[in-house]
């Protein structure tokens, strides 16, 4: 087995995209940033995103059920801070940004690049995390496709 | 459920690392590209990748029970298309690069940004897809950090 450390650094190393994965419900609205999230299968539409169990929002989203994927564009290194962890205050971190609620009541940000309103439909625990493997239940997208990508511990965009 | 066209052309906006993912064992060699990969956990350290499970390759990831994850560099893009399907011939693949063999038998690109060899610890359908979840017993880094992402059906260097 790798050392823990090691094995950070070398993932700094595989670029991916940020995200802003929101959910709202029975359980209230959470969310918080991970790029840790692919595309399974066309058939039928279905995604995975990574969550630690052990964050305070893991429950809320499984009460839930559902979630939406906020695809991040280069507009949004502020917020994606935020919802690393810069506060915890749900109402601080929402305010960062304007949020609408289409079919399955997860926030979706208004001028994410796109966004994919899920509901998830399994959850498998892997050490400290949970997959959470979602059907895609409706995109919305906007403007020209721009992407935000975390790799070696920054910020890149591409166009 | 959203439409198959809708939902890639949403996916082609999350921009993504570009990955060849190899195997080598009693199933012989095998190899293809693939940018559904991410990291799961730190604890024991554990990432994912998604495949098709009517693809050739399938079959000998499960046998062999080993597999790494390549990460390129802009000077991959040659060797990505040739591993995503110009050619099926795996002799003819992996004639396209420098390979070393390590720990797990799994075949690492020489000249790779960084590459995980790991075991394949669980194996989960969803779809037409498996998702393979891997334990990874190394990591080698080779030179300076650079990231070949694809995003909007591109290739795009980063460093």
């Amino acid at each position: 087995m790798v050392e823990q450390g090691l094995y950070r650094e070398a993932m700094a190393r595989l670029g991916a995209a940020v995200n802003i994965i929101t959910t709202d419900g029975s359980a209230g609205r959470h969310g918080f940033t991970a790029s840790a999230v692919c595309s399974v299968t066309d058939e039928p539409p279905t995604l995975l995103v990574c969550m630690n169990r052990n964050a305070s929002a893991a429950g809320h989203f499984r009460e839930n059920g559902v979630l939406a994927v906020n695809v991040l564009t280069g507009l949004h290194q502020d917020l994606s801070g935020l919802f690393a962890g810069r506060t915890k205050d749900m109402l601080e971190r929402f305010a960062g940004a304007g949020w609408k609620t289409t079919k399955t009541g997860a926030p979706l940000l208004e001028d994410a690049s796109v966004a994919f309103d899920c509901r998830i439909s399994e959850i498998k625990d892997i050490g400290t995390h949970s997959v959470l493997f979602c059907e895609v239940e409706d995109v919305v997208m906007r403007g020209e496709p721009e992407a935000l990508i975390y790799f070696q511990r920054n910020y890149h965009q591409l166009r």
